[in-house]
């Protein structure tokens, strides 16, 4: 094998990420949501989408099992795949960042170190960190996709929450739970955390072309 | 090691394609420039982005040597690496492509397989492979990375068109060759084929919100 990592060269851009968030008339921003299988991640994800949309942000959502079906289709669940999985995750988050692009990315990412990097390919301030901190026991009962059955009855191994630790964010932006809300009133929250950091303002010293 | 991709499950969008493309006011699209290194696939990308930029559109470049420096950092040169290096471009043009966005990936992607994957992940007529024919004299003699001279040196192995086989795109949608023209007039010929074809045109059927 030929490693010659240090001969790759920065390809600098002619349009700046600033011209392209102008011309989308919007900050971009990553929201990351994490969680135990089964929280409600990527319903969330998807009910910001909608409100998103519907108030004319461009955004997209990365969801983890979504991703498994393409780019992250070579990934077993043994440990390194799933941290590489995360990580894959957050490099495409950094690139629709880049974009411009607000992203909604749903990921179990049970490891503080893994979240922290993340946060790390963004700018301060615009990774917001949504800890969906659904209980385990209301997870285990909702279990749609019948995968804590299988863990439980060792068929599955590596199992956040079950055999595997999901480590609790130590400084998450929002923490909900939302065994008692339901998922209008769980994106109410997110989106009025958003609007009164300023967060979905849109950005002021350009204008496209 | 635990395998449990065929208990991955898809989960459906919120928000769909038709609606974000409807938002951005422009389909998305995937420009794949294929060709030796130094052949000048970057500058065109960076060319095509101004121009795309200028007239509104909503365009991202995805860059061969900057996903090196992020996503496919753990990817070493060897033969199966530069392949997934290739197959993780295509598979993030596809997320980009789905997000709304015009992409412009330029990437080396010698194997017609490796270029046909990338079509494949697209809907017909989304994908317009364009082969950057630069002659491997006009590129050796640029050489402004020094990557010809070290190879011919024998310090890098598996390199495109020294030690390693670039496979001449059987059926790309546009030929450019650079060495007699000016990045503008290359450029020129891209803008004239995705007019001349209608590539440019914005969605007719959705309204957005």
């Amino acid at each position: 094998m030929t490693s010659r990592s240090t001969n790759v060269f920065w390809q600098d851009y002619a349009v700046a990420r600033a011209d392209r968030t102008a011309l989308l008339h919007q900050e971009p921003l990553v929201l990351w949501l994490t969680g135990l299988s089964g929280a409600g991640k990527t319903t969330l994800a998807n009910f910001m989408a909608k409100r998103l949309y519907d108030n004319g942000y461009h955004a997209y959502v990365l969801d983890g099992d979504n991703l498994r079906h393409g780019l992250n289709r070579d990934l077993d669940f043994s440990e390194a795949a799933r941290h590489e999985n995360v990580r894959r995750m957050a490099e495409v988050a950094g690139l629709m960042y880049d974009a411009g692009l607000i992203t909604l990315a749903a990921c179990i990412s049970p490891f503080q170190s893994e979240r922290d990097f993340a946060r790390g390919l963004l700018p301060p301030g615009r990774f917001v960190e949504v800890f969906v901190d659904t209980p385990l026991e209301v997870c285990e009962q909702r279990d749609a996709k019948g995968l804590y059955r299988r863990a439980r009855a060792g068929e599955i191994t590596n199992f956040t929450g079950i055999d595997s630790p999901f480590e609790r964010p130590a400084n998450p932006e929002l923490t909900i739970d939302n065994s008692c809300r339901t998922p209008d009133e769980c994106a109410d929250i997110v989106m009025d955390y958003l609007n009164r950091h300023g967060l979905l303002a849109a950005p002021t010293t350009q204008t496209p072309p």
